[in-house]
């Protein structure tokens, strides 16, 4: 089926139906029933867009990285210079996730359980797209000569795995602590890893 | 009952009983009966010393991280400059938990969704271990004015949690990737945090 515009607001309506049900019942509650009931919209046209509650639950997060990928590019084209963004950047995606999490503390955990093994796969793109944008800046630093760079694509890798034990995929929500706590952490985190990389 | 030298041992074999069982078959799979066969005693001095099958599996990662900090100890306390000591020292902590993580690399992951709930509250504690070792050179680094080092607790715990995502705790065992993979990606996040530290 051709992707019309009516077909692109349908699949935006299924998702956000299924981020209210997934905060408010979690993964494990949620039928395919309660989808369509919440979106407004029959049973077999969820099935047009999604073959399962799987693919629904993992639609919900692709955009949400994808949501924190346009934010990530909007800080590495922002003004600054190459250290300041990539600090900038480092604090955000740590604060989107975990504000994102927020709407849904008592059931993210839930559904990254539910999910684990096909979650794998995505996890990894995810990374690389977080990646791509990260050696963007560290490349404008290395070719300014105000980085110490030798491969942007290693150093982002490196910044972005450096940073992920404080995202809501690899704590649970509770354990990350109060947005206080965790601003405080990513600022020190951010600000030894790009002292490490101003030359 | 008191810690007579022979209750220590039988709780040493238990655990190494217990290690071996969890490497061939999982921890869904292992029973306490199977235990008390695999160490050679009967079934109730197991229960002498654990009151549950949960109680076991905890007990032997609580050992692996005694054996890890014993080894961070003796690294804090090696020749060096304190930059060089914490640089090995983060090598060491995900250089060892990935040693360990190969004998039981099909079970692991099955050890740690089982006992997730109740790991949450070791956890804490493990992480708290690691920090006061790391504090202890970064201490001496600020007083020898060779490290900038406002707070030497709340950068040993920015050093752990910078590097835990390479942690079998944090990612499978799979996803880690291979030993010399793992090794690159910690020796380039050291480099970066280490070189952020020195003055």
């Amino acid at each position: 089926m051709p992707l019309t515009l009516e077909r692109v607001d349908t699949r935006a309506a299924i998702l956000d139906a299924a981020d209210r049900l997934l905060a408010r019942y979690g993964y494990q509650r949620m039928t395919m029933d309660d989808l369509a009931r919440e979106a407004g919209i029959g049973r077999r046209t969820i099935y047009l867009h999604f073959k399962s509650k799987e693919e629904v639950a993992l639609a919900t997060i692709d955009r949400t990285i994808d949501l924190l990928l346009a934010e990530l590019r909007q800080v590495a084209r922002s003004e600054g210079s190459p250290a300041d963004r990539v600090h900038r950047m480092l604090m955000a995606r740590i604060l989107f996730l975990f504000d994102r999490a927020q709407n849904m503390a008592h059931t993210l955990d839930d559904v990254y359980m539910a999910l684990r093994p096909q979650y794998k796969h995505h996890r990894e793109r995810y990374i690389q797209g977080e990646v791509e944008i990260f050696a963007e800046v560290l490349r404008e630093g290395q070719e300014l000569g105000v980085l110490e760079v030798d491969d942007p694509h290693a150093v982002g890798n490196a910044l972005v795995v450096a940073t992920s034990s404080l995202t809501p995929f690899s704590l649970s929500v509770r354990e990350l602590g109060s947005r206080d706590e965790v601003e405080r952490k990513i600022r020190r985190i951010a600000d030894l890893l790009v002292h490490g990389l101003v030359r």
